[in-house]
């Protein structure tokens, strides 16, 4: 790994000594790949962060306006539950919505018209400035994985995950040019209690990173500790005005919110912060098996909660997410990255936009596979394209989920690097100014004839190609010396330099001992809780 | 794999049990999954062959304009070389272009209007009328890897082809029903002389499948054999006036047409087959690095190709093909499945378009990695992606290609035909009916409840959702108790499975003769060449 960080001799192939050679003139240039990012003297450079590209319709306006109506049909008929949550059911009533025990209806279109006050467009301020991103418009935010108690690594293998893991989750997401989001749960720290994780992940996120995060939700009580130690951090006046963190609400699909994520959802809305409303629907078992009633019951569901947090707090950020996948409907085993998924994907990206608010996709990253081997990656990349093409504005798992979100894998965490470069470079497009069509080119070299050393590459060869982080496998027979190793193998050594490259942001003393002080007192005032 | 191609028992997860009992009542339906395809009664039945969502527009009208006008700028300033071919360049002449030694020129427009009388739709005859397939407008023509001198697989691992390995891709390919077309040189059969190669590869496509399929283009005499051999199953009456193969006519780019291939598509063209022209640009190399300028040179040199057959025969069908990809500027190694080549597989559907043919697309399921692991599957999978959702009509390369195209690979031919399913059903986008909500199960199955026993998912079940033929995983424990075998290990049951299970399509015993007599004729008449 070490050797590949560094610029590479000419290998005298395809008379690419000659370019080599001509370019000693040529002055160094920054380029846009991840490699180059690391060799930059800052340490946190981020990459593209908005699309040039036009994302991808799916569907026309009958299936559009299908859908929303069947959406507005199953809140009319059906309903949604908001299980012991009397606070939000008489916000519900108080704004036009039938409340019958913790039932709630809503006339068709109440529930769109209650997230009108959401903003279409906001930003998430990362602790460093350059950090900061933008959710909506033309915006692109990827985030690592979240959620999995394992971890896995091809030398240690899978395991339970740790703060440890954690941290170097964490790490390893701050360092990448190609994730701009620090995530959340990017995996459980099994080995600290599970009523005082939410400290140690915010601590971690606040910590050793600078972009924005999210914050606890497994009770509202753990979602106000979020938001105070970020206090700490940024300031209570300027996070009444300015989210910095988001908290993610999944519903209890199918059509139950309950207080636990309701009552988190109201603590981020009162403060100002960020509320992500995730439906959760595995086709077939939380809903209807069929596409359209996936994307109809997941826009149900997420005006729902959207709408709560505008009855909370009239303006406050929101985010229309969504966790959905298929299942072999013949041996009930879970199944992601399916063409039908897919198809809600790209859907529901269309459908958030017309509601008017950014769209967290339950695309992504994502795989049932076991290892980082090819289905893995077959299933990983086309929910990717589903996710980027439609036009998502915020990606959780693009990097790092295995197993069904089981399991979080150093090196595919590294091989879904890679692609989150290739797709974020693939949505810069390409220019068809007159340099981009190398005329001078023709006029030096002719039919037949070889361009490398044309004036005209020689003045972009830099710059000109995305180059992945994973070294390449090289000729059959190279490649058999070096030990024949498939690519989640050559990963291994990327994530480990990585880690042995980190370096901390900065951060004043006086934040970081009030932080510690939070954490303690915190920690001391409950005992330790395992379930 | 035995086991896997029946239906499995139920599992009794996720209340499936219930839904097993409760279906059993529910007559058994054939669905559109491969393995429900193969327990069929006919041993060929092919998937969908058109898509029903939109193509995604990649540029607007300015910048597919400006590639327009710099593929017209390329040939009034450079122009295009036939290298010892005076009937071309005799009929270039007589057509307004200007022609100086073997260069030839032509004002702006004037190539586009030569291209004018080719269809933008056509068929291609099966032996099987149940495998003709249509090129243009919303259809998709599926076909495996193209020109490889090796094959792999896990067993035996990475040898020179034999005719052996060529039958048995065809075998598998006539099996599959993701593949519309049978291929042209699935394999190099690297045990039979170079100039009678073609006539063991086309008779095997003749007689161990019924799909369309490409013939030698080698040398014309290589070609006409190929389509007197055709002649003999289809008659040359029926050729006379419709298409049952092509012959892939690979530009020498940058801009020159050597003999042997302008003379091979003058074969075709005059016997009223398919041509399809095929440009094959490794981006700085065979043209300026930047995507616009592949874009440009690639619509340059395939216009000219269709032009030609044209003024040989004014509407006979042709293809306007790609062959493009990007290098490692700095190693110099190719790379197949690139972001930067992605781009310009998209750009080159629109302009396919434009010119009123059908699109070979240079995309399709390809890669540089050495082994079917996971930046195999990377690669493949998103170049999948941008050629089909941009609109491209056929796909050389969907199965098997590994190694930049030096392999064939067994497994990875079962991979990729996994994804070929995925994505021809994707390619079906879903339906928005009365029935694809699932009201009803809204009544049954309300907030909080399983709609797994749901009426309308004991409808749907066994039909809702495409199933790859490459078995699951399974949990973790499950995975690890049977040996922890990674995807490409567990296709290896796949291929052997269905080679198994093959049985050739029908064929007449006297046409069968007349094949063998005249392959055994021309064999005789020229002695072995091994280069």
């Amino acid at each position: 790994m070490q050797a590949k960080l560094r610029p590479e001799p000419p290998s005298g192939t395809l008379g690419l000594e000659n370019l080599h050679a001509a370019a000693q003139t040529e002055p160094p240039r920054v380029t846009r790949r991840g490699r180059a990012f690391r060799q930059a003297q800052a340490p946190v450079v981020v990459s593209p962060r908005k699309r040039k590209i036009p994302a991808y319709a799916l569907l026309g306006e009958a299936a559009l306006s299908a859908i929303e109506d069947q959406a507005d049909w199953i809140l009319q008929n059906t309903g949604v539950e908001f299980l012991g949550d009397k606070t939000a059911l008489e916000l519900f009533a108080a704004a036009g919505a039938t409340v019958r025990q913790d039932r709630v209806k809503f006339e068709p279109g109440l529930a769109r018209r209650l997230c009108a006050t959401a903003p279409a467009r906001f930003q998430l301020h990362g602790r460093d400035p350059a950090n900061t991103v933008t959710l909506g418009g033309r915006n692109v935010v990827l985030m690592p994985g979240y959620g999995s108690p394992f971890v896995s690594d091809l030398q240690t293998g899978r395991r339970y995950a740790t703060l440890k893991d954690f941290h170097n989750f964490v790490k390893l997401t701050f360092m990448s040019p190609w994730l701009h989001h620090s995530g959340g749960t990017v995996c459980e720290p099994t080995d600290v209690p599970v009523n005082k994780r939410h400290l140690d992940m915010v601590l971690a996120h606040l910590t050793l990173s600078s972009k924005p995060f999210m914050g606890g939700v497994t009770s509202p009580a753990r979602a106000q500790d979020s938001i105070d130690l970020a206090r700490l951090v940024f300031g209570a006046r300027f996070m009444e005005k300015n989210a910095v963190m988001q908290g993610n609400i999944n519903v209890n699909s199918p059509l139950v919110f309950d207080d636990t994520m309701s009552g988190a959802l109201r603590v981020y809305a009162a403060a100002n912060q960020c509320v992500c409303v995730s439906p959760s629907i595995f086709a077939g078992a939380m809903g209807p098996l069929s596409p359209a009633a996936v994307a109809a019951q997941t826009l149900a569901e997420g005006m729902v909660g959207i709408a709560l947090a505008q009855l909370v707090r009239p303006g406050c950020p929101v985010v229309f997410g969504s966790f959905h996948s298929t299942m072999n409907l013949k041996s009930g085993a879970l199944t992601f990255g399916s063409c039908e998924s897919n198809l809600v994907t790209m859907a529901l990206s269309q459908l958030g936009r017309r509601l008017g608010v950014p769209v967290r996709s339950g695309g992504g990253q994502i795989t049932a596979a076991t290892a980082p081997d090819g289905q893995a990656m077959q299933d990983s990349t086309g929910a990717m394209w589903a996710t980027l093409l439609s036009g998502a504005h915020q990606v959780w798992h693009a990097a790092g989920w295995l197993e069904g979100g089981l399991v979080m894998s150093y090196e595919k965490f590294i091989m879904d690097l890679d692609h989150c470069g290739a797709m974020m470079t693939m949505l810069q497009g390409f220019g068809t100014e007159s340099e981009d069509f190398g005329r001078d080119a023709y006029q030096e070299a002719g039919p037949g004839q070889n361009f490398l050393s044309t004036r005209h590459t020689l003045r972009h060869f830099a710059t000109a190609n995305y180059q992945p982080d994973i070294p390449e496998a090289g000729p059959f027979e190279t490649w058999v010396e070096n030990g024949g190793q498939t690519s989640e193998r050559r990963a291994t050594g990327c994530w480990k330099q990585m880690l042995a490259d980190y370096q901390p942001p900065p951060m004043d003393g006086t934040v970081r001992a009030n932080l510690t002080e939070f954490i303690k007192d915190r920690k001391a005032s409950m005992p330790d809780e395992w379930y």
